[in-house]
């Protein structure tokens, strides 16, 4: 991995996920996975466990469904190689919770410009269907759309992956 | 800005725009904004009113929700720099208006093979999603694709913009 | 066409098969198209046929709505040129069929991966819009994006078609 920072962004089942945590594992350090996903129902509690030991013993996961930048803050050492998964849940919790974009996005990217371990952000790309019919899904789709663009000009290096093929963009 | 004439496609949300307008701006000449954008209502008025704040006195702006090829032709001088925003509104209402797509795509396909000045125009890419449920939605995509094509085909230059960032593809 | 086998991936209206027929094309050799598409209806019948007349002559046309490693299988000699468009409607047969993808898929990479021929795969790209409401197009997206990427993986050649221009990603 080139860079310190780095954003991989992809759409669903692109294989994102994977080449991001392999990029992660490809880098010395101490491994942090940062899980934005939100155990609502036991089903997700059992999935976001088995994705956990799926990971194997090398990553220690936090689990920050909404303070995203005081995780990644506090996890953030000059050996430290952190995996946030991913941006776009991230954006959903934060509407969910009606909670403002502002700040807290704010607060990432001065996290990821002062950070000093390695730092990989995933993010879905969600703009390219069809506008949706429901003003909350319309939303959505902004939030989500600017934390793209916002991250993306943050950090050092942007990967598309498309059918688990990873395209340097920047 | 390389080339005469430009596409720039994106998403939503993707700073496809706003890229558009930073090329256009960055050229010597008259600036001419051709906006497809319809005003149905007073809110929509008023943020085609505040866009058109937004991008200052150095731009004249057009409106032209549907007859698009005549409004560049008659903007196009061999000094002018033409932004039209976006390929995706124009289709959208002539699919509305229940007018045919072949006519006025040829004429605008005319008008940028024999242009003068610089034309950039911004469209969006909504063809990477799951096949829209319902009839209407899917004649819009198959329009908005079938535009995308023949002008990319038209064009010197295509600009793919993902979260902000620019792909050369053409 | 450089490589042996080739996958082709776009959008809606993003001229994907325009492109892979082009490519098939300008290969020598026997062309083989092999469709994926059911005909449920007249109309339908009437659009293949008419897609089949289309292609014209150089072409023989192989209907594989499912079982599509055989049928690449039976068409592959050392001077073919198969063309299997696409597998997104072979996975939405598969779905609609309640059949498992994971044996059929097996099998597509292990006709693959021990062709003699040269061999162009079209596929749909549909993850890069809002997660679909109803569960059944979630499944379809999740199978459509594990097909992607397995072919992607298993070919030598991968291109991206956006608004009909061709990006090689692989």
């Amino acid at each position: 991995m080139n860079g310190r920072t780095m954003l991989v962004i992809g759409g669903a089942r692109s294989g994102k996920s994977r080449h991001a945590q392999a990029l992660a594992e490809s880098c010395a350090g101490t491994l942090v996975f940062i899980a934005t996903a939100q155990p609502f129902d036991d089903e997700m509690r059992d999935r976001i466990d088995r994705h956990r030991s799926d990971r194997g013993p090398r990553w220690r996961t936090v689990e920050a469904p909404r303070s995203l930048a005081a995780a990644v803050e506090q996890a953030d050492r000059p050996d430290a190689v952190i995996l946030v998964d991913c941006l776009t849940l991230w954006a959903s919790n934060l509407l969910l919770a009606e909670e403002a974009l502002d700040a807290p996005l704010a607060e990432l990217e001065h996290v990821l410009a002062r950070g000093r371990g390695r730092i990989i952000l995933v993010a879905n790309e969600v703009g390219l269907g069809i506008v949706p019919d429901n003003a909350l899904a319309r939303r959505f789709r902004d939030m989500a759309g600017t934390i793209n663009q916002r991250v993306a000009a943050s950090v050092d290096r942007v990967h598309l992956v498309v059918a688990g093929i990873p395209l340097a963009i920047k």
